[in-house]
């Protein structure tokens, strides 16, 4: 089941690559394939007591309003620190991607993304024929100065795209003051910006360096997404949308058509999970401390077993992406599956770019333990490559 | 809020009559507007234990198949009559009406719907531009004779919408022999047929006389549509297309681009009430005492109050609908709301027709014995129209 579903996250249906990560999943085969959370870190036995108390009212079972459960949306408003009228509580922040793009793209309208690329984005942007712009990632996260070069040079996009704070599957954070920048330029040139934040709360710096896009920065133009998927549990189902009142209004609308309503059960599970700030604390602080754990055992085996491997050492979130100078990622695949290992190659993340020497490599299902053995499988099929890059 | 839930099933979305019904749920209206199933009917404690027993897994809680989870596939396959690849899980039919919408119809197609039709159908088909043509429902539901006449005439619909069995809001279910010329049709012509089936379970002549459409009959053209939202919870959002192989996988494709995948908690829970045999059948059959209790009593209440009102009474579902020849039901109903109860216009189930002495009654959620007040408060206000008409 979870062949599919890392596929399903990953976004490579129908292809070669899809088939190849089904197998990762047999019996030993260490695979930093998936983009899914660790399951033993999804916080069940709360989750299960939260579930059972809300079902003491019996509401909790009926339908509820397309943007969301009135208590659930107040406490996730505060939660992301917008007014509840700015928030719509969606399946999952996929769906607001989609939503969002369905809602304010037209066909032939430029949509910029990074390169990488979240692939969710890309589908939802490709699926309503948006033409997509990609501009490379850099070092920093999304390449504002890139972007202001293209926009003077005439360029003129409906939305830009980006995961601001650890990128997937970039790994890579956009500072403060960038965002500040990117968010004028959206103002300045009339387009919407969407940062896309499953990740931000598992922030290794403790979340004093680097906060989301738009934190503390008033803009009209921007859309903030975000996630209960990879904080509490993906099949809660839970993501929100913040945005203009405005916007809001639109895509409620929309989303009417699309499935009426999300859980009601679901979304106050979340809402009360999410207020509860001394238990929502020392859980957040657990997963930083064990995402950590096996972002540094990672880090030091790949330094120790592919010492040519080229990478941004990760601050946060889930994903370390990784270049490794003349080799084709993806024909390496089959013989790192053989060798019992999987990861994702570059070229499933790419837009117009090359991006073959490339591969994401995520440390959130693995044990800390079983890292450096990956590794050494990893070194082991790398061998004839390297010698001839050499 | 559920006033807005309400509003939401009906689709009223932006309009005074959504407002309006926003002021049916304050104390001591007895609304007859809402689409919702009767809170006291969902089976709260059944579901609490089904759930906390699924989470003793802890794989309950992680991302799922875009398919949904293989365990619930195969159970609500077995439920709902087809092989495992011939269904896809989604949340709540809608989101399959919505999916259909995206792949199978292009801007400008025709897709024939009844004469009132289910608002979300209308909802989706419009969200894809495609150009809708009505055919009035007959006694006996979807008007097959008068589909041929317009095929022979011309007509080359791309998919034909209808709710096969206690249509929303006619009331009124196709006939088997109607059914297999209804696919014959779609077979000959071209043409998809969706039969939207949320209500089919209810069904107060026990299950013996009607069956859904394409029971017993194969046809590569018939999509159906299944829900667990008016048997089980809404709030679940589970929901189910039935569809050939090759369709279930273009809609697998869309679907991941739109929210990636359902709850594996919610789709487990679902597959193993449905799989309870034993419990089902009671369930079901409380359920089916129930609203043929609520029915009746309405339809008692309507004979007594308001003679002048045509219906056909009903043998399933949670709808009446009536027409009050020389009333404009859209005028009627703030004098109704300010005299305490509620209904739904018939224009809000218009398409291109004049529905406007027509309205939408359920007895779903209103118990038996308050059914006679609320009639009578129709009556009350009806009385000055009911003078010109005579």
């Amino acid at each position: 089941m979870l062949a599919s579903a890392s596929a399903a996250v990953s976004g490579m249906s129908g292809s070669a690559i899809r088939d190849l990560l089904a197998v990762a999943t047999r019996p030993g085969v260490l695979s930093l394939a998936g983009g899914l959370p660790a399951t033993d870190l999804i916080p069940r036995e709360r989750i299960a007591a939260e579930i059972a108390a809300r079902l003491a009212d019996p509401l909790t079972l009926q339908y509820t309003q397309t943007c969301g459960d009135d208590t659930a949306r107040a406490r996730i408003a505060a939660y992301a620190g917008v007014a509840p009228a700015e928030i719509l509580l969606v399946n999952g922040s996929q769906q607001a991607l989609s939503l969002l793009a369905t809602a304010l793209v037209d066909p032939g309208d430029i949509v910029v993304v990074d390169e990488p690329c979240y692939v969710g984005a890309r589908q939802a942007f490709e699926s309503v024929r948006a033409r997509l712009e990609s501009i490379p990632l850099g070092p920093d996260g999304f390449d504002v100065e890139e972007l202001q070069r293209r926009l003077v040079a005439g360029l003129r996009p409906r939305l830009v795209h980006t995961v601001g704070r650890f990128h997937n599957p970039g790994g890579v954070s956009l500072p403060a003051d960038a965002r500040a920048r990117l968010l004028g330029l959206a103002e300045r040139y009339g387009f919407w910006v969407v940062d896309d934040d499953p990740y931000g709360a598992i922030d290794f710096t403790g979340g004093q360096a680097r906060s989301q896009v738009g934190d503390g920065v008033e803009s009209p133009a921007l859309l903030r997404l975000g996630s209960a998927s990879k904080v509490l549990a993906p099949a809660l189902r839970v993501g929100w949308l913040c945005a203009p009142a405005e916007v809001i209004t639109v895509v409620e609308r929309l989303r009417q058509s699309v499935d009426l309503c999300g859980s009601t059960l679901a979304q106050r599970v979340v809402g009360e999970l999410l207020a509860d700030r001394p238990w929502l604390d020392t859980h957040l602080a657990g997963l930083r401390a064990a995402y950590a754990e096996r972002a540094n055992a990672l880090v030091a085996a790949l330094r120790r077993r592919i010492p040519d491997a080229r990478f941004t050492e990760p601050t946060g979130g889930m994903f370390v992406w990784v270049r490794l100078p003349g080799v084709d990622t993806s024909a390496l695949l089959p013989a790192a599956v053989d060798a019992g290992m999987a990861f994702v190659p570059g070229a499933a993340f790419a837009v117009t770019g090359d991006l073959s020497d490339r591969m994401r490599l995520s440390y959130a299902t693995l044990p800390p333990g079983r890292m450096d053995e990956a590794m050494t499988r990893l070194a082991d099929v790398l061998q004839p490559d390297r010698v001839t890059v050499q």
